[in-house]
């Protein structure tokens, strides 16, 4: 099971404690950690699940395994830019956004294009993604859908 | 000078109509049209372009150069799924959105986050697009913008 | 109908000539020439179909519609650097190989993959590799296999 | 540190086995296995690392994270064909090749076009492939190869 976490790679403090957040609670289900691999939200998500003795996997819009942030377990250079968004939303069997812009944005797009579950954290207001008060219950939502479709 | 018409492969005859008026449009701006080269408001900007004289280019999601619709002068067969939504984007020095779902969002939020110019006919409201009434007044300001930027 | 020209970037004055009768002749057949869009076989190529009257397009490594060679008739920035050589491949009904390196023979690799016809000028010597003395040579042999397959 | 095992997706017993060994080598240097995700020789370098306690990512060519090989300990799907093979050569320091046909050859191209160290055991027979005579010696230079550059 890969969980998806999108979001900026500039946000302010309290954001990137709610990634970090998401990041611990992924972890802790066993999941798998997807993100772009980036500043930010995604380092804060991975910060959170690397510390919870979690799998992160940073998928990067460069060409060099070295350029991704320090809590990953794998990185994934692409250089294909910012396309490598289709691939995160890809090898996630769920999403979270939190904050973020266009790049985010065109996550969840991508996501909803290919009905994958987004679950949004004072995110993008789009038609489709399940907007959530927090992490937890982002985490306990998709649970839930997990085990109703068997997924591991 | 490359000009996308972005939209949904489903219209209502309207929204074709509108899509046709682009294509025509831009055609006789000496522009080529770009577009994902499928049906809906892809083809009706293909028609349009195409019977005005103008070049079209359709870049596949798919893996076959047979695949597009029957008004474009090259079509480019990417295999790679909506992420050649992408390459519409990247093909374009300006876009026109008429209508469209998750697909067109996906392609109006790259452009946005590559910091190219968007105009909205009767699309997504979303903070960046430049929302204009008619294909007419987005190929003027698409010219304005070529002009100051020295574009051919 | 597409046909590719791949070759390296960097080539002899001779080799040049050879890719400019190549885009000679498949212009004269009302082919579409696709190339990666560069300078060397890929700018000779383009001369040549470009001064018959034909139609170029270049398939460029880049995200700038500007960065291709003057040749183009459309360019198609991927901003995916030499991973834009698959869609060089899936682009072409049918290759010629003229000289190159590693870049080039990650075409050849591609297209046999996906068994497409290639027909190899001076080029690597690899197993399916169709070889031929001449551009006139593979041009004809092209023809022949476009009419079997009914293909425009 | 991340090391590749190329190769084709059916293969005798022999070819698996040289596989299989390749991944318990580099899973026993901490090293983290990349490959395609499918069978063959690919099934049988993540079978060698996972029995061996290691890690190992399979970048996938179709859209499902569910239709890699069973030892993944990550599933990347791209949705983008044998496309991945440029993200399969972008994602390791090094690669071994073994065996394979044209897929194999693609992704032999594109690391030499990138000037990356490729070592094959019983493959194409391509100037700038370092052969060697067993997943042992390719181990070896890799390893030494790491510290030269100082590369974890």
């Amino acid at each position: 099971m890969n969980v998806a976490v999108i979001g900026g790679y500039r946000c302010t403090k309290k954001v990137y404690r709610t990634a970090e957040e998401c990041g611990r609670l992924i972890a802790r289900e066993g999941w798998v950690l997807i993100c772009g691999g980036g500043a930010g939200v995604m380092e804060g998500a991975c910060k959170g699940a690397k510390e919870a003795g979690g799998m992160t996997v940073g998928i990067l819009p460069g060409s060099s395994p070295e350029e991704g942030n320090r809590y990953l377990s794998v990185a994934i250079p692409t250089g294909v830019g910012c396309a490598r968004n289709v691939f995160v939303v890809r090898s996630a069997h769920a999403l979270i956004a939190v904050d973020g812009r266009y790049g985010t944005l065109s996550e969840i797009a991508f996501a909803l294009n290919e009905q994958k579950p987004v679950y949004g954290v004072d995110t993008w207001k789009i038609k489709g993604v399940r907007r959530v008060p927090s992490p937890r219950e982002a985490v306990a939502r998709i649970k839930k859908l997990t085990r109703a479709q068997n997924l591991r």
